[in-house]
């Protein structure tokens, strides 16, 4: 495994993967799947992981692999009110057997389910419905260069905004490998860990943002606005505090930019400070996509927006998305949205990430590696480290640390630009008896590895 | 209703759709719900039909609206074998209950579905999935590109390959509200109606990829290949004859281009002479696309190729896609392959769209308006002209009829540059019996319009 330490645009991709040369030491069946992934599904498939999880079975925040054993999943998002929530399951089978059809016949369902979206996001007043956080940005780059005729987005060194073309180059995170967008600007995330304080880094990222605006300008791309995942995720979860990037916004719209907030991270109660992600920062964006935890499992993704924003898109394309907003997709996304209401996930995120971060703060003061230690709600970053006073990234350890982890049967990955940030992301099922066994778990992996 | 013969890029999107001006003549329920829609959903979502139908249940062919009126289904392939097929609800019902997440673990849904599906398309190795024909269509663009080197595809003069950025801008039915690729290359479609003979059709769009061909590579842009749709939907339907296009598919090949199959109207099993659409032309793709009827309303696709096509994007870009390829995805599409053939859907396909293709003609002796009558299996385009020997397209009447069919119970729409064909599609549950219906009232559509 690469040691070396990475200065940047480490892939969010490659950060804890399968190598091919680990193969030879899997058990028969799993060499033996990992064979026929290769050559059914080619280069593009990566796996977690040096020893692979073959995951059969998910529930509350456990999954189990082929033999039985069980795992505390830390990582996935999508399942994010919980593994097979018994609410989705039924909604969509109840919905399945009835009818799935697209969205030119009338369909009451649909309706319903943008009122209630709509109504956790005051400010905004339509949504497009669509299949993943992909198709949600592709579209919503779309629409924020028709309504200000600028070029320009503007996007953090990290960001990974999703895989159509258009996305894939407003997406840094790829740029080792994916060609930018000739008008895409770059600017740093504003990291209060490096930057000493919240504040600072806040007022580093107005500057970045500044300096992107008046080029964006100055160059004749005109601006088009910014594209920003509030909770930074790829970048190696900068939560900050919140307000952190309000004066940066705000900027943007003081120049005509258009604000998409991508939800896909920390939306839907993560947080656990607010229901969007963006709403924690007191700002009003015009975009809003959402896609991972919309439903549970089933792909369904959107596009909320400011009327105004989205009419010179909306009234002159004839979009039209086949799958999307199917009463099956409602019907989904209604029973997630039901369920983070009745068993109040939003607040049972927020303490339970306050006493995870306790824990792991406290275990801080035993292990030099864990340089800091943040996140809001069920959204938290642990970065590691080889000198705290350098806050030199511990990328290779941090590797291991994961491998180490897996091992003690607790699942999840990496983030940031050297891939030395711990990405704690378990689903909101998560409870705060589960918090000892990770910390345990982490505290084992540390030992195993500084 | 606007009745001007249009010349060409008729969108797809607006031939069959409800106007504003409609909805005075509504009843209150369907009067709310369209409002609704507009304030909640925006200006480009688009109806079916002066009076749009409130479907809330289907079942094999049929549907029924909310006043519990019942349907003939003539026109959707998403709900490909059957609405509500028992076999994909209790499938995706099993698995969604039991674990949905993504493929950085081992699951061996995956590769037995992989597995099967290549199977059917000899010649191809390997397969991504994906959530949408346009997710599977973006990719397919990349990765020609990245194969060849080349800048330039092919497409024909109404062809529909989906919505993302890239795909819009190579789907020149949007030519008149969406910049077309620069490198774009457009062509008309194998018309045999109108150029007399399938074999002169085929000649004739020789000829034109010829002419495509030796621009591209004049001007420096490169041959990428070809993307089209062996049935030739949104271009009016011309299924021609077998074998109609493989002279031209053969010059691509021989300039180094790559063909793109784009399965996603003619696929699985539709045409009933063969299992894929290409197959029925004896052409050999260098990728297949899928989309629509794979999961039978769950939203799945894939993009199927060759292993040399595929590697030099594959194995540079770190694509992921988070729902793509998800166990539950795999028991849908698993599902269809096996309903398809425990029912036998794709011989039934063959011998049922004989059946209504032969009625059709019948019909057609008593009615000179219609001009054509043309397909392949369970996929039939019905063309109406004002004047036979001038083959004057009857766009407005056309349009007419729609309405006249849907308030007799049968649903459908219409295709091609002017509008003027009637696109009859039904899922392939459609049986024999079903035939009478819509031949029927297909005759008391045409009497009350012409």
């Amino acid at each position: 495994m690469d040691e070396t330490p990475r200065t940047g645009n480490a892939s969010i991709l490659d950060g804890n993967s399968f190598k091919a040369a680990d193969a030879a030491a899997l058990p028969p069946r799993a060499r033996d799947l990992v064979e026929r992934r290769g050559a059914l599904l080619g280069p593009a498939y990566r796996l977690f992981y040096r020893r692979p999880v073959e995951v059969v079975r998910g529930r509350g925040a456990h999954v189990w692999d082929a033999d039985g054993v069980e795992y505390l999943d830390c990582y996935n998002n999508v399942a994010s009110i919980g593994h097979a929530h018994p609410a989705v399951v039924e909604a969509v089978h109840a919905q399945l057997a009835t009818l799935s059809t697209h969205t030119r016949y009338l369909h009451e369902r649909i309706l319903e389910y943008a009122e209630d979206l709509l109504g956790t996001m005051p400010g905004l007043d339509q949504v497009m419905f669509v299949n993943s956080g992909s198709e949600a940005n592709d579209l919503a780059l779309r629409v924020g260069r028709e309504a200000t005729g600028g070029r320009a987005w503007i996007a953090t060194s990290e960001a990974y905004h999703g895989n159509t073309a258009l996305v894939s180059a407003h997406s840094p995170s790829l740029s080792g490998s994916e060609a930018m967008d000739p008008a895409l600007r770059v600017v740093e995330p504003p990291d209060a860990y490096r930057h000493g304080s919240a504040e600072a880094a806040g007022a580093a990222f107005l500057a970045a943002v500044r300096v992107a605006i008046e080029d964006a300008e100055a160059t004749g791309d005109g601006l088009a606005g910014i594209i920003l995942d509030s909770s930074f995720s790829s970048d190696g979860i900068h939560t900050g505090e919140p307000g952190m990037i309000a004066a940066a916004i705000e900027l943007v719209h003081a120049h005509g930019g258009v604000v998409v907030a991508d939800e896909v991270q920390p939306g839907f109660g993560r947080t656990g400070e607010a229901f969007w992600g963006y709403q924690r920062h007191g700002l009003q964006p015009d975009i809003v996509t959402l896609g991972k935890p919309m439903g549970n499992g089933y792909p369904v993704a959107a596009m909320a927006a400011r009327r105004e924003v989205l009419e010179p898109f909306a009234s002159a394309r004839p979009y039209f998305n086949t799958f999307g907003g199917s009463p099956v997709a409602m019907a989904a996304a209604q029973a997630v949205l039901d369920v983070i209401r009745a068993e109040r996930l939003q607040a049972r995120a927020l303490a339970t990430g306050d006493v995870l971060r306790a824990e792991l703060r406290a275990l801080a003061e035993r292990h030099p590696a864990i340089g800091d230690v943040r996140g809001a709600g069920l959204y938290t970053g642990v970065e590691l480290v080889t000198d705290r006073d350098a806050k030199t990234p511990a990328t290779g350890q941090a590797l291991r640390v994961l491998e180490e982890l897996r091992e003690r049967r607790v699942l999840t990955s990496v983030c940031g630009p050297t891939n030395s940030v711990l990405k704690l992301r378990p689903p909101l099922a998560f409870t705060p008896d589960d918090v000892p066994r990770l910390v345990e778990a982490l505290e084992g992996a540390l030992a195993a590895v500084f």
